[in-house]
């Protein structure tokens, strides 16, 4: 035993693992080990080096390395992967999802009843709400993504609304809470990953049921057997390892509605809810790569530059790119989407003024008129931050 | 542009993305942002926070995810990866096995060429040989990897014997060198990822080209079409996405080689190559875990320990588990290993005194003799970091 047991502290109470560190639990919604006092909101850092807390995060959870934005749906292994708690593990023969609540007809489903009602496919592209948080100052304490958490698979399962209507939802009904199975602890809440979705969205035709990905069973770490899936909306939504849903009469109170995923500039704001993915664009980083660095190296010569763009607001209208900064902007070619709610494919050609170091951006307007600003718009979560994305890059002779 | 051209310096060189942090290519190997001066040696790093660059590594490449180690076979996706540059895309209607060198009999193979070759499987573990860097001090700027960077897949493919047999390797050849078709720069040289195995490793029968894993072919990230794969080697030896095979008559004398991938406590040094890996169990972290800390929470209660051990050097021979910081030891049951170079599961009962904070340790021997020591071993690159495990466990009452 490493310390003597403290009886007045109960287990539940979160504890940073580095005395005189830790703190309180946050007010993230996810962090739990504060900045010192007076340098940065509780739950935040104004530190630019990583925790080690954040380190043991991003060693776990899977960024989507950027050389893969070529795939127009993500091969599995490298679609971004948040893990809340731990991946559960699930034995699919006694596995059940059941329907319950404000429900005529409640329902108990096995793999096997799912996979036998009609099956629906769409390539999507999944973001999560923390895609660009490492980049804010003061920083949230949470996953450090820099802007990889992102990716695009096809997903094949039931229509929500489909399984609504067999169990007949009552008239009262305004939200469905999503429970999955896996637990873990929150500032010292014990919890499964639960949310709540207004019944508008969970009766979209494209709100699914997932069995699938990329033609196969559900990885264990995308939700097997069978995970929520809401299109447009961040990936926090889209609940993995369902074990029920639960039609209620009143919006869900549960902490990962109102404690996380809320845009809030200090503590006792309630804050707006995360919904909608907000636009943005990425470039696969042209040329080739210094292994630590990352900065990119390419010829004196017209450089080709490729990306995608998605935003949960519409279609994407329009990518530019800037070699200067964001001095000038130069529109590149954008595809139409795909299907919905798939990422678009743009290229652009870049024609560097000569040898040097210069700094790639690029940037989405999307149909509803949002474009991504140039900075992070600062947030106690460090949700939605879609600022442009810096691609540093080195031109000249390659030996 | 960002900067004037300097025509001075080539764009070969290079540059941290911190002006005032960055220094000259640094000796690890791999870093090359070194720590301020008389602080550590060059290229590490005495801080204990993880540095922009660390962290821009940290989210591309992936570990494998603690809970996964329940799994004999790790999952498609929850496998660790390490990748020095980009994953190339290439088209496999045009790819060709070049077989070349000291032979008899060039050979230039074609993805369905080498398909129609007996093919061999099993079940191999892989680990990273940086893993466990992030833990020593001062660290050697690289991937910051804890303890995750492993896993096991299910590899199939052609022997590589046989190949050297079919091209007919000289009487006087040494090497096998092999070449990726992943390319970048470290240290300011620009290659392609490559790597020379001594002709008797290259002529073990379980040293494979490897085109599928577990069942299937090769995702990109895995080597995608055809990869090295040197059972009981760190994985640097299993070189992905293969181009080339060149028989040599004298070691090769390349970058990862020579400069990577050595064991030294100086830059001076010549240092001794890594081969094969050493010995390490890790545990699947019992109860249920905070979301920030990753501090396990657990009932007070007897509590199953399951882990997983394996070593280059033979098969494990014994796991012991401590609740006291090493001061006592338990024995785990170890399994066999399901196959040579398969990891072995083990199991222990730990009953924990009463409620309160613990930190849980394990620890593996192999049939070598050689025992996971406390601390890491020091060595310039941090490679072959092989300490024990800990993780923080919070006994007590859930709530």
């Amino acid at each position: 035993m490493q310390a003597e047991p403290r009886p007045d502290e109960t287990p539940t109470r979160t504890k940073g693992p580095a005395p005189g560190s830790a703190a309180d639990p946050a007010d993230t919604g996810h962090g739990a080990t504060a900045a010192p006092a007076g340098t940065a909101p509780e739950g935040t850092t104004a530190a630019a080096a990583i925790t080690p807390e954040e380190l043991g995060l991003a060693t776990r959870n899977h960024g989507l390395p950027l050389e893969a934005l070529r795939y127009d749906v993500t091969p599995t292994g490298l679609h971004y992967l948040l893990i809340h708690y731990d991946i559960p593990a699930v034995d699919p023969s006694t596995w059940r999802l059941e329907i319950t609540g404000r429900v005529q007809r409640p329902l108990s489903l096995s793999l096997g009843d799912l996979e036998a009602r009609p099956q629906v496919s769409a390539p999507v592209t999944l973001e999560c709400a923390g895609n660009g948080r490492a980049r804010l100052s003061p920083r949230a304490l949470s996953q450090p993504w820099l802007h990889e958490a992102v990716g695009t698979a096809e997903w094949t399962g039931v229509s929500l609304a489909v399984l609504l209507d067999e169990a007949g939802a009552d008239a009262d009904a305004a939200e469905v809470v999503a429970t999955g199975l896996d637990e873990g602890l929150e500032r010292g809440a014990r919890q499964h990953y639960e949310r709540g979705l207004p019944l508008a969205e969970a009766r979209r035709p494209d709100v699914l049921v997932a069995l699938r990905c990329n033609g196969q069973a559900l990885p264990p770490q995308h939700g097997f057997p069978a995970r929520l899936l809401v299109p447009g909306w961040y990936g926090m939504a889209s609940v993995k390892w369902l074990a029920r849903l639960a039609v209620t009469a009143e919006p869900f109170t549960g902490y990962q509605n109102t404690v996380a995923y809320r845009l809030r500039q200090a503590r006792e704001e309630p804050g707006a809810p995360l919904t909608r993915v907000a636009v943005r664009a990425l470039m696969l980083p042209p040329g080739i790569p210094d292994f630590f660095t990352r900065r990119r190296f390419v010829p004196a010569a017209p450089c080709r530059l490729f990306g995608r763009a998605w935003s949960g607001q519409g279609p994407v209208t329009a990518v530019e790119i800037s070699a200067d900064a964001g001095g000038t902007w130069q529109p590149a070619a954008v595809d139409p989407p795909p299907a919905p709610h798939a990422w678009q494919a743009w290229h652009a050609q870049w024609q560097p003024e000569g040898p040097g170091d210069y700094e790639l951006w690029c940037r989405a307007t999307d149909a509803s008129g949002a474009t991504q600003p140039t900075e992070p718009g600062w947030n106690l979560g460090g949700y939605a931050a879609n600022h442009v994305q810096r691609v540093p890059v080195t031109v000249g002779p390659l030996s």
